[in-house]
């Protein structure tokens, strides 16, 4: 019941790809580009003008990319000027500001909040309620659990706002906070509830508030076979691109 | 001026009871049974159909039951297979997916966010921005207060999702974490910014990341009169079905 | 897009100042008043009415006021018995419940959940997803940053409804707590996932959980110039009345 060209709203230069479906209720503005296959469920925003908008009549709305094979729930707001690789998902009512960029396959989850002029690698996986803010950067397969935040203003409120940045297949676990300008490595795992306030190095597990390296992720167990879980590559392949293949055969044909 | 019968669309075998009333803009998908005097305010999703429902052509959407008595406030998102006891009241904006099941006269404050396969008794009271993850499974009178997190999975992301469960009449204060498989037993209290990482056992208070025990419920004095504040049941009966009898009455006549 | 009146429902007593814009799909409610030059966004409800609505023959909305100049962004729910100075900015899909106050120049960011009931002075700025229990009272230029959540009961669930309240100038980082009934003074920092559990007596920095003072916020250097970056006033402008001229000759003009 969702696609029945209700009240669906079109800019000027939209785009849509072939076997594009877009719900009732959605509106997507000028100059935004939908990729093929991709569905766009009911009561989306795609293209949602920034502030100048409403206060200035000669506004020109910045270009918008949705990838090919996306799947975007009702009720998301999408600002335009954000780009997204193909196959991304998201859930219910995610907000998005301008100047976004996310790679391929990344998940944003129901009610996550990205604040704009951020960087997201591909298959990043941002779960319900995450808040990130301008600036930050993530790499690939980066994983953050539910209510983590991202922020920027060391001195707030001030003029000197630095992201953080996370390398590659690194895990935040859910509340925690990672404070403005930290670096946290690849193949880390940060513990819930946790403040990061320093840099932190790659493969190191760190916890607490504020955050302390207390080992080395490789010496944690997994709960379902004898030896380390982490990295988690090697024990988790549900949505990566090594699917039915592990870890290294994946690895190997990328570095072809 | 939400009941103009504006915009609202019915899929088949809805089956609406008396008196029920619908709100402007509500969608109620397939297979969807509402009860008698209930109210879906505005703007709602029942029904939400699963994923399968915009990939396979012979989809059909799982029973949903919604109970008499209800009260839906707007912009609710519940999917198809979830079902809710009479008496249910949400805020606005809720997210339950599939396979979630309520008791009767829960509450599901603004912007919960119910992962789905999870049960929950009766009376429960979920505020605010509350997310319960798949798997948990709480009992009767459970208050859970704003931005507290269940989880189920301890080595992120792995394939050993494990939810928490919760006695009775226990409550858990703000922006807490229960971690995965826990077990926190009745007639406890987890104070504010806890991380609940081991079982708590019936009538304890406990607190602090990792959260401790530090004492017996029934030691915590009462800010209204001389004596205990816990169990609260002897203090608090709004909204409560030993409201106008006391909880000694209602407890030996459920007990017939 | 946003303006072609297509489903705007109005109310009745609806009083509309001059070169009003009311976005697409927004319902206003009886008795709202709506000042001069102000945007009321897409699928917006003002003026939501209260719960005996639904049940009584005879409810009155009580009167909503929506200052002049305001810019209130898509999908915000106010109650019918708010009412809001001249100037406020809000995000998307805020919650704003009946009996809150707020001064002029207020911000309320995205997914902001106001209990109501509770007071607030001129430009305060509350970032995404802060959470305002009822009996709250904030003075002027506070600024509270995402997550944060402010409570009032000491026993939950009980009878005794305290609210916190905070002087003027105060910063609070993201994802504390703020305890029922603690007094925090002016010109504090409370640091990232505090719990504020007891009062903080003017110019404090205080941190943790719970959280302590550790020092004097005068004595917190700057990241942009030698010396201290609290008072924050006299660092930072943006959107505040001593923008251009400097906070000491705005405060002498205030005191004149």
């Amino acid at each position: 019941m969702k696609f029945n060209n209700r009240n669906i709203q079109l800019g000027v230069n939209v785009r849509i790809g072939k076997n594009v479906r877009i719900g009732d209720n959605t509106t997507i503005y000028d100059n935004v580009e939908v990729g093929d296959n991709t569905i766009v469920a009911n009561d989306c925003v795609i293209g949602e003008p920034q502030q100048a908008y409403y206060f200035q009549a000669n506004y020109t709305n910045p270009e918008t990319k949705i990838g090919a094979n996306s799947f975007i729930r009702s009720h998301a707001i999408i600002y335009a000027g954000s780009t997204f690789g193909e196959g991304l998902t998201t859930g219910h009512r995610i907000t998005v500001r301008e100047g976004a960029h996310f790679g391929t396959n990344c998940l944003i989850s129901t009610m996550v909040d990205i604040q704009g002029n951020a960087t997201f690698g591909n298959y990043c996986r941002l779960y319900s309620n995450v808040h990130i803010c301008e600036f930050s950067r993530l790499g690939n397969h980066v994983f953050i659990f539910p209510y983590t935040i991202f922020t920027n203003d060391s001195r707030p409120p001030s003029n000197v706002c630095i992201g953080p940045t996370v390398g590659d297949y690194t895990i935040i676990a859910v509340h925690s906070v990672v404070l403005p300008g930290v670096n946290i490595g690849s193949n880390c795992l940060i513990g819930s509830n946790s403040v990061v306030s320093r840099d932190v190095l790659d493969y190191s597990f760190a916890v607490g508030s504020p955050a302390k390296v207390t080992r080395d992720i490789r010496e944690i167990g997994s709960r379902e076979k004898d030896g380390s879980q982490y990295p988690w590559m090697y024990n988790f392949e549900r949505g990566m691109p090594w699917q039915g293949i592990g870890f290294d055969a994946w690895l190997s044909q990328q570095q072809k």
